[in-house]
């Protein structure tokens, strides 16, 4: 038996012969030469069927595959000298199924048409480069804080109550109990980061926002680092080294995919740079400067974030941020109690916040205060309370968005195309 | 200023100062010389003061330290004769916070109690060692599949359709549509599959079962790898392949927490054999020689299970069951047209099923008979039959369900302590 391997393994087998498993991506064939294009989920390659060198049965054979057609074959490896690729000049060939015609051709489809076929459109080159490389910015988020220290503390998808609010959550009947579907896990981690010391959660996180955006799914995964005796300091230092681990595994490991997504290379590299760091403050200073409306005390527009990006090759730090519109359990900022100590990482190249975090408040009294002010109920969070009252300590941590982070690295006009199944507000299907 | 290190690495700091945070496990003074137990998330050290070592008001501070305080000290690092552990002789000593009277104390405490304060229950050492084996599991689970080319596809949690019937599905209100929480990623790995030819997809899965019992969380992990062209002996091994991986990594590094958890290592050594195989039939022939009164064509109960695993030190395999009550999308036996190619293995120690799994039907005809006998609608599964419309091909994959393998490995008597927050009948919060 000739041994069956990986289309992404073939430059290990030069003039060797090898099978190959998989589909048709595409067929062209004249009298006396047929070059089929094989996928086979590691890669894509050649493969080549010439008249005179296989038996006539077999050239015909080949000629009914239509597109997406599962097939197996036998070979031995080549070189092109053309594009150096490495191909499969064949010798025997089976089918083992016959597609019907495929939906997805090579003409231009419409957006809704291709999300409706979703599951077929990821056989596509560009979907298929871009999941690779979602998968590994999963692996190098895990590796990353594994390498660490941190401990993966699950937090629960199902809860009785709300970090921030209800209007963006998502209702289940529990057994006859209201529920909803977790937003974040932060207040689950922060207990855990006393008992864990570093932490983080890695899951799908969901909001019922009816916003028809390129940026927003309202299903998508989110990972969460919290470190115990961590100030903000910290965990700006953390994130710069976390998106830079991120960017430098996809640069080690996935050029070809990137060039696939015809990627510009250059200003990732550039994101390598140390980020540039501000305060919401001068923030506001300098998109006033540029011209925004804005006013200090209010949160940044979409606008506002692509007009200060904009001005910087490699991803932006603002921090400190008014109290005002920053959740309640936010950490004061000592020098100014108008503030929090709060830090959002805005990406170049329009994409906006990819992480937002800070350091929490450790004051249970600060707490206490902020709970009523925000007007929220105050039973629902004693048991996050709990954290202040046996042995309290300074924390803080962040929360990057998977999605958008993939849009970026990818540099795709839309989320929908960074997770298998997106889930959006006309979107439940397939 | 000196070092912050952590507890699990102060082997290497012998005879050197460095500094400790973390919080009071145990406090142990007598007039001249204070014991206490300080934990710090990594593990848990001695930290020693001696009355005339070091000034008396540093002495009279940590005096006042509760269980749960949080408290940082500088000192030097030396290994106790007597018991060989790592410890640390304080020369000064500062208080972060004193806790409020810590809720668990050594006493007994009731189940129900515990649960309710779970945020601060993993903060023993028994739910502390439990929940650092969960996060090697996760760990190892991502690294195995990484490792053999495997690519992470995330299926959805939030579905519009069911894959095995709705009554045990938890409805989520989507938009003013019916949706309903994902409790397997199968059906979503399929047609990935024929993308990028192994996946696998890890995530939270959700069963509204109404049940009470030692093995059930409504919220739940579990992993399913899916592979092209792998018929039922393939997923066979590879299942085998993967708990032995597993319980190897678990092995070499966790021994400290299984003598936390008092595990006998040597059943876990056994399961490191081959694992038994037998058919269905022969399972059931067995067990009614044990005396079950078990008949052929019924699924096996959890006393079965029992009963079964209990002949032998080694996880069983049981192949080619009745195709009555197992999930439509089975591929049939082609020796023997009763029977589909599912596989399930059953855990050693009265664990029972931790893995569920087999080949899948590639014949379209196959699917639309089988899902017209279930009873099921055809359009839903419109989609998941396109796998079979567009180059049909062999495949094969199981789910293993974490939870379960954390209680087997660490040896629970209750899934409700393998998860940081579980989720069961009465149970939604913390």
């Amino acid at each position: 038996m000739v041994q069956v391997v990986s289309i992404s393994d073939l430059s290990s087998y030069v003039d060797q012969e090898v099978s190959l498993r998989g589909w048709v991506r595409h067929h062209r064939k004249s009298g006396k030469i047929q070059f089929i294009v094989m996928r086979d989920g590691s890669g894509f390659a050649q493969v080549v069927l010439v008249k005179n060198e296989i038996d006539e049965a077999t050239f015909d054979l080949a000629k009914t595959l239509t597109q997406e057609s599962c097939f197996q074959v036998v070979g031995k490896v080549q070189q092109n000298p053309r594009n150096q690729r490495y191909e499969l000049l064949v010798s025997q060939l089976t089918i083992i199924h016959i597609a019907e015609p495929f939906p997805i051709t090579p003409k231009d489809h419409g957006t809704e048409f291709l999300m409706d076929n979703r599951h077929l459109w990821f056989r596509s080159k560009r979907q298929w480069a871009i999941l690779r490389i979602r998968h590994r910015l999963i692996k190098s988020i895990r590796d990353f804080f594994d390498d660490r220290g941190f401990t993966n503390i699950d937090s629960p998808i199902l809860t009785p109550t709300a970090a921030e609010g209800t209007s963006t959550l998502f209702g289940v009947d529990y057994f006859g109990e209201p529920a909803y579907l977790s937003q974040s896990g932060q207040l689950y981690l922060e207990p855990a980061v006393a008992a864990f010391g570093k932490v983080y959660c890695f899951g799908p996180t969901f909001r019922a926002e009816k916003s028809k955006t390129r940026r927003h799914l309202t299903e998508f995964w989110m990972v969460e680092p919290e470190v115990a005796f961590a100030h903000l300091e910290d965990v700006m230092v953390l994130a710069q080294e976390f998106v830079h681990y991120l960017i430098n595994q996809v640069l080690e490991h996935h050029i070809p995919e990137l060039e696939v997504l015809e990627r510009d290379l250059e200003p990732l590299k550039q994101s390598l740079q140390p980020f540039i760091r501000m305060t919401y403050s001068e923030a506001v200073d300098q998109l006033k400067a540029l011209g925004s409306d804005i006013e200090w005390g209010s949160d940044f527009g979409g606008d506002d974030e692509t007009l200060l990006t904009q001005q910087y090759q490699q991803p932006l730090i603002v921090h400190r941020f008014p109290k005002e519109f920053k959740a309640f359990y936010m950490e004061p900022d000592p020098d100014d109690d108008r503030l929090v100590l709060g830090m959002d990482v805005l990406a170049p190249e329009g994409y906006g916040e990819v992480i937002g975090g800070g350091e929490r408040a450790s004051s249970i009294q600060f707490l206490l205060d902020q709970i009523a002010k925000h007007g929220l109920p105050e039973e629902p969070y004693s048991w996050y309370l709990d954290v202040r009252r046996y042995g309290s300590f300074p924390h803080a941590g962040f929360g990057l968005g998977l999605e958008r982070a993939v849009a970026w690295i990818c540099k795709l006009p839309h989320v929908r195309e960074t997770i298998p199944y997106p889930r959006m507000l006309n979107r439940l299907k397939p």
